[in-house]
């Protein structure tokens, strides 16, 4: 492992400079090397997928390790969407002139040093691959045991990318065997070799990065997503949104866990959003107040408040207005997204004042939490820490910044 | 100190919207209960002061804990431009429209709670809480235990301006026992109660800091500054920049302490330049090639390229051109600041490109690493970490930010 690091050390700093036609051309090879090297892939995934089956895992987890022609021509596709992106190193994020003369630039660069660590997805490899590449960044990647075959072929043709445009091959660099040891050198930093660690996979393993690590981590932990319905809202609206925002997908990070209306809305709001949402085939948990007004619903405990369900099922209760609303959010949420749908906008204004999640909205759906949805480009995970990079974290988020100041003979008085 | 962590995370939420208007009367009113208690202040001053001389400490310790009636009108200065910078809170930082209508803005937030660590200085007391105030954050000070006295006397004054300013009075605590487990307690972040800590002082207690924290770190372990004049040098204008960056003051984080020379540029440069840091009462360790050429110096050995004097004394080289010198700052810098002297543009401009230290300078002193003279206001420190906060750390840099969205209706297809 300490090879590795110092490689990707050493590999860093020709990337730092490189310029953007040659990070999109060895993207573009790999996109190509990807297309070319289908079947190798292919059967590489058949192993882990022999292996997996074995182990008698969920169905759901044979689903997202499972590659098909179709699969990865979408990653191949996903890295030239990545190669189109704006390069964000060298940009001039601020610059000024000080009465002395000197002018003062404050320009992106990369960040350094990525170590990516993430569970049975093979598609991961790609992505986080080429991500990190276009900022200009070094990654370390460490795949889960039961994707490694299926990572390992797809590392391969990132690699051949690499040679091809012109890049150190150890830009991108793959953990050859994935125990767990491995990961535990990666979060002690690889003795000052990894700049931040991006874990992509489930609570327990955001839950273990973010306990262990010895270095900066870009995730969230959960995204126990709220929406609130004011009185002021429009029904139908409200609707459309509390049903896209559960029901859309239910197991991703952006989708609502709890939904809150208001207590002075309740006679014309709260039956139609329960009922549509039971119509959209989701279970419905409820607090005694509501369950007296609609029948039929589960009870809703403590333990629900704070539960990511990631299923199709939320929990509701009633709020005394906006600022019951924040209350509770205050108290139970996990600062990734929350909604308020109303027509009010003092209502609207007092949400985005006096919540600190990372991301907020006004009459939309949660389900936009998504890098590619705030027009960011691909992302490699939504991160909910306040420092450096929170929300979505895209290509321009894999960056740091200096200063550049350039002077005509100024000295210090 | 569970305790004080918690406080301060309650009094962070209203700190958080606290308005401009709000925030700047306190700090007014905490500058004028400095200046009215500047008896009071000068007594416990005294106390601290017989205290460390019958320790026996350093004239230059005595001479950073000593206040006077100047020394407290400073202060109180500080306080009131403090609380005429601009405040960042609530700043729109960037902002953009989706396809589908969704307009985003990124807006700026305060951190939350931020801890600061200091020594001997009791000023400190004053500059980081109302730095962090302004931000919108709450604050957990530890004063060095031989301050204490004298902290504790201007935290009574801050304390009175913001109860006078109608803020709540944990905005601003400080840890009243000044042993070494209230910092071990801080570093662990408190059960979460604090979001970054920034430690000001010597190079222990950074390291200490940056070893042991488990929450995010604002701060520089050393500034082992470079400058590098090219042959494309105007010798007048370089014999200014080096002495100045040297010994305009030689204690301070943005001084040289190593001077590269260009090979191709010796016949010229080296003499004049050695010459005029002598004159200016320099000591200079050279290379034995620089030795050759010019009697009289001391050796500089491989340990004087990573030592930070902080004193009167620089180590010089000779370097191949600019790529020499990148090489030798990318093996010895502490990634604080660097100078390039140079009239040709593609010399800096390479300079520029391929160093990552936090600042870079072409053609001016390193002396301006500094926040005041960047024009940020104050600073509470330097920052050599590539994530979040480089460079100075003002009080834009003691913020976060969150994403606004507003809608119509959207929901994700």
């Amino acid at each position: 492992m300490a090879t590795i690091g110092k490689r990707a050390r050493a590999a860093a700093r020709p990337l730092a400079t490189a310029s953007t036609e040659t990070k999109n051309r060895a993207l573009e090879a790999m996109a190509k090397a990807i297309q070319a090297e289908s079947e190798t892939i292919l059967a590489a995934n058949a192993i882990d997928l022999v292996h997996a089956r074995e182990s008698g895992v969920a169905a759901s987890f044979i689903d997202r390790l499972t590659l098909t022609p179709e699969r990865i021509e979408a990653v191949a596709a996903g890295i030239r969407d990545i190669a189109a992106f704006k390069d964000p190193v060298g940009d001039v994020i601020a610059e000024w002139d000080r009465p002395n003369g000197l002018h003062i630039e404050r320009v992106r660069t990369p960040l350094g040093v990525i170590g990516v660590i993430y569970e049975s997805r093979p598609n991961v490899t790609a992505d986080a691959g080429a991500l990190c590449l276009k900022a200009g960044n070094a990654v370390i990647l460490r795949g889960g045991s039961d994707s490694l075959n299926s990572s390992q072929a797809i590392h391969a043709c990132l690699v051949q990318g690499l040679k091809e445009g012109g890049l150190p091959e150890h830009a991108i660099q793959m953990v050859p065997v994935a125990d767990r040891a491995a990961v535990g050198a990666m979060l002690s930093g690889l003795d000052g070799c990894i700049d931040v660690i991006v874990p992509r996979g489930g609570k327990s393993l955001v839950a273990r990065v973010q306990n262990e690590a010895r270095v900066p981590v870009f995730a969230h932990l959960e995204g126990l997503c709220h929406i609130y319905v004011d009185r002021s809202a429009d029904l139908e609206m409200a609707r459309r949104i509390v049903v896209n925002s559960k029901m859309r997908r239910t197991g991703i990070c952006g989708a609502a866990e709890t939904l809150l209306i208001d207590r002075a809305g309740a006679e014309t709001l709260l039956s139609p959003l329960v009922s549509a949402l039971k119509e959209a085939g989701c279970e419905v948990r409820a607090t005694d107040e509501i369950r007296a007004r609609v029948p039929g619903l589960e009870l809703a405990t403590e333990q629900d408040w704070s539960t990511e369900y990631l299923d199709a099922i939320i929990a509701v209760a009633l709020v005394d207005g906006v600022e019951g609303a924040i209350e509770h959010i205050g108290r139970w949420s996990s600062a990734h997204t929350e909604a308020v749908i109303a027509q009010d906008q003092a209502v609207a204004d007092r949400f985005f004042a006096e919540i600190d999640s990372a991301i907020l909205l006004h009459n939309a759906s949660t389900q936009f939490a998504d890098g590619g949805e705030f027009g960011m480009g691909g992302e490699i995970g939504i991160a909910t820490g306040k420092m450096h990079a929170r929300g979505p974290v895209g290509v321009e988020q894999l960056t740091s910044f200096k200063y550049r100041v350039r002077g005509t003979g100024q000295v210090r008085a």
